[in-house]
């Protein structure tokens, strides 16, 4: 199997300044086309770092792609680096790039400088991959065995991320027809509501059964819930296929309810999805959560299909005026209440018009609470169409209890009101 | 300068399925007590990888700080890999840290298994810092000058982000008390709404006449605005502190209004310390941010002092029937407008009962827009008391323009809004 390694070159990611996306979406690409990415590095903007960093990784890796350090106040520290480690006799211009900077420049206004110039100008041992959306192209370049034992080829990508992801389908089709590769095949299911060591115990016997060239991964996450990821390197892609169908078709029935998809799922993508092919409407009541719960969804393209809005009533006052939930209900029972919970679904599911609605309340910390009602007590609750009497809402709502700081409690909160929505639209809508 | 290296442990990272966002808050805490981070590798879960990357590590480094590779389910690969790595003659059970997941498992109301008690026992060459929010500890290993010709000292930190971030204060603390560090001062300020070249142009007579041991950097955020950071290493603290402030003085008239706190001032925090020293409360009305606004907010304790409630208007029809926007304005002016959002804004104000309001109406995208109002428009307002005619509410609204992919426009929009409301803020209460 072929194998790779990722390199970001730029001192702000070194002090922490910007956290690297560029690696893990290249990574999420080569995976796709079978290359198995072994290492990702940062290093700074060093040219001895940058030179020794790269010359080992070529030693040790088929494939090594670098991003950053092209930049047009970089110095081209990273074009100078890779020029003297192929070798290279010189620079040369590239035409095709410097038409694409001019373009770029007059479009915003902005005079040609050297520095700009100086982009469209390569090492003469790489070959250009054009970069459409900014100034510094995308470099290969193409090392013979006599300089490493085996023939590495790097891809040196621009820094910016929208720029290196718009390169990526060149360089994995440059990969493809360069490279012989095997096939990789991975598969994730998505899980909410058992805790990582309670799976691990339920499915135990599943796992210590998988066949040995079957690797599980399990990937916990306080919003998605634990995934689990099935992979197979080598071998016929079909057949690796149905071979990951079938242990998780054995799987599934042990996990039961708490299964709620796969891939890239979460909870509210499957939300929105069952909403919209249904072309039912949703909109939501927060009280700990305070606006978080609507965020996750209007952080979705197209939310306005199904989303039609949220209420945050933090302080009482709105809890009543609002969301007419009645001032006994709070004076009874408190706001962290079932009843309160439930008054707040039913409240704006009545006051926007929607088809359902889900509530959250409770104390998210790190002070507030009760013996009764400690520190990540919260209730959620789902209004929803009732199906006995046509025109009439019903409401159903569940305690759970956390114990985090306040920012994972109000994920924690937020995970729990999708999964009760979630389960009640499974229920609700059979499409 | 003591060095620092970061290594991620985790299939999940390499395969690109999660973002390593741990080396990144890692490194923002090394920078500060001043060390120097050199190098961030990610490695799978590969014991001879693990073995062999972590010795190069602590060969080359001062420190070496490890996040992954011990979750309840992860067979502990990584902590063998640090047993012999460190020469242990075995393994010791942690009465602490066993407490702690007694705890966790009680208040979830799990069932203590094994797994879970493997997690209390850890090489018995190792410190374990305790991990109150997780079940696996920090463990701290020492390294005598005879294996590694220097005395390294490696951190192993769970991978689950608020627990590694949970031990960081441990960790900074054991560094600081093991090496002798330079001493280090940095002061921040924080600016919003200009951008980081802008601001470049705007203080470079100022940042060239720096004096030579003080280094400015360009922290820039979506959200918060650009930092600016001045640092010293070595010296006398007092004497230091003096100096940086003697500078920032100078340059606080040059930058003007947009210099709205210092350290970790967020555009939130500032807004909520002036409403609650006032005694003033607030609400929000948000269409394109989605609710997330008003996540800043009760993101922070003791939101409920100031903070009453938002509504989310996602479809037209909340913005008429909770917020009272008039059908023509949306007719005449369209959502994204002026008009709308300050009707929105005085809505929500009126309906929520509170003394400022603020409101966000724009297009995040992918798609939408038109050639008037592209992706990336936002129209941001504030409703404040009118003081020449008490007992009304006043409103101005501004129009902004990003070019993002839709979550950096939210978070632009929603920093937009925030802006504006510290302007009023500033404006309306003197104190």
């Amino acid at each position: 199997m072929k194998t790779a390694a990722i390199c970001t070159v730029g001192d702000e990611i070194l002090i922490g300044q910007i956290v690297d996306t560029n690696s893990s979406a290249i990574a999420v690409e080569l995976n796709k086309i079978g290359v198995k990415v072994c290492r990702m590095v940062s290093i700074s903007d060093d040219g001895t770092d940058i030179k020794q960093s790269i010359k080992s990784l070529l030693h040790n890796f088929d494939i090594v792609i670098i991003t950053g350090g092209l930049g047009p106040t970089k110095d081209d520290i990273t074009k100078k680096a890779l020029a003297e480690l192929s070798g290279s006799c010189g620079d040369t211009f590239h035409e095709g790039q410097m038409q694409i900077i001019e373009r770029i420049l007059a479009h915003r206004g902005i005079e040609m400088s050297d520095i700009n110039r100086a982009q469209a100008v390569v090492p003469d041992t790489c070959e250009v991959m054009l970069n459409r959306k900014g100034t510094a192209p995308g470099m290969i370049f193409r090392f013979p065995s006599t300089a490493f034992a085996h023939c590495p080829v790097l891809y040196s990508l621009p820094g910016v991320p929208y720029e290196a992801i718009g390169l990526l389908p060149d360089v994995m089709a440059d990969i493809r027809s360069h490279f012989a590769l095997d096939s990789i095949y991975h598969k994730t299911i998505t899980t909410y509501g058992i805790a990582e060591s309670s799976l691990a115990k339920m499915i135990g016997p599943w796992e210590d059964a998988l066949p040995a060239d079957m690797h599980l991964a399990y990937l916990p996450n306080p919003l998605i819930g634990v995934r689990l990821r099935l992979s197979i390197y080598g071998g016929d892609r079909d057949e690796e296929i149905k071979r990951i169908d079938r242990e998780f078709a054995k799987v599934m029935p042990i996990i039961g309810d708490a299964v709620y998809g796969e891939g890239d799922d979460t909870l509210q993508s499957v939300i929105a999805r069952k909403l919209v092919q249904n072309g039912r409407t949703l909109s939501v009541a927060e009280s700990c959560t305070g606006g978080f719960l609507a965020s996750l969804f209007t952080a979705m393209p197209g939310a306005s299909k199904y989303f039609y809005g949220s209420v945050t009533s933090y302080d009482n006052s709105v809890k009543e005026n609002i969301l007419n939930v009645p001032i006994e209900t709070i004076a009874e029972h408190g706001a962290v209440s079932s009843e309160c919970a439930e008054a707040m679904a039913l409240g704006v599911c009545k006051a926007l018009n929607t088809d359902f609605a889900v509530s959250t309340t409770g104390i998210a910390g790190p002070d507030g609470g009760s013996e009764d009602k400690p520190v990540g007590t919260v209730w959620v609750a789902v209004a929803y169409p009732d199906a006995e009497h046509p025109g009439k809402t019903a409401v159903l709502s569940r305690m759970l209890r956390f114990n985090n700081d306040r920012s994972t409690n109000i994920q924690r909160f937020a995970g729990s009101a999708l999964n009760l929505l979630r389960s009640v639209l499974c229920e609700v809508l059979r499409a």
